[in-house]
């Protein structure tokens, strides 16, 4: 572990695409709690890189949630394993209309 | 048009995203033909800001592109009809197993 080190892009090596499906009526107030549990639980866990939110304009109920960790197991093992991630999923969890899709990505090109 | 203005962040309007699957075995000509179109035909189109070619690790044949559009419709219909489009379909169709997976996403929040 390197400490005192400020992340910066090319520390990325893992995106993790979490793919939600909520209620279309229930969307922005999923936005919302999504958001402040990610500030709270997600930003703060070991390796976290960084997220984004992203609203579909096809899809009412659809969401999706990028986060970039420096390694698989900093989501995999730090974060699904820690207290935070019960909390952060006692936020979100009342809302999915079906399990999430999670899966994990190697970044090969940024352009 | 604001003209001579460089490209930033906050310029970022709309994600596309982009799910594409391929044979597991020829995902990496793919991963070759996808990067190599993407700077030929994609980032030179209009309101082109960004883009990040994506290996799955779970499902090797799955890869995601995400590109970030100054709008909507400088990705449905400045690129979608432009003569770049025929050439960037005519490199990466043929490795398709399924028609490709398009939406777009406002981007709610970035952290």
């Amino acid at each position: 572990m390197i400490v005192g080190n400020l992340p910066t892009e090319t520390d990325t090596m893992i995106v993790e695409i979490a793919d939600f499906k909520v209620r279309p009526e229930q969307r922005a107030a999923f936005l919302q709690a999504i958001t402040g549990a990610a500030t709270a639980y997600l930003a703060k866990s070991e390796g976290y890189r960084g997220h984004r939110i992203l609203a579909c304009q096809e899809s009412p109920g659809r969401v999706v949630l990028t986060v970039e960790w420096a390694t698989l197991e900093a989501h995999t093992v730090g974060f699904r394993q820690s207290p935070a991630f019960a909390e952060w999923r006692a936020v979100i969890g009342p809302f999915f209309v079906d399990p999430p899709h999670v899966e994990h990505f190697d970044v090969t090109v940024t352009g």
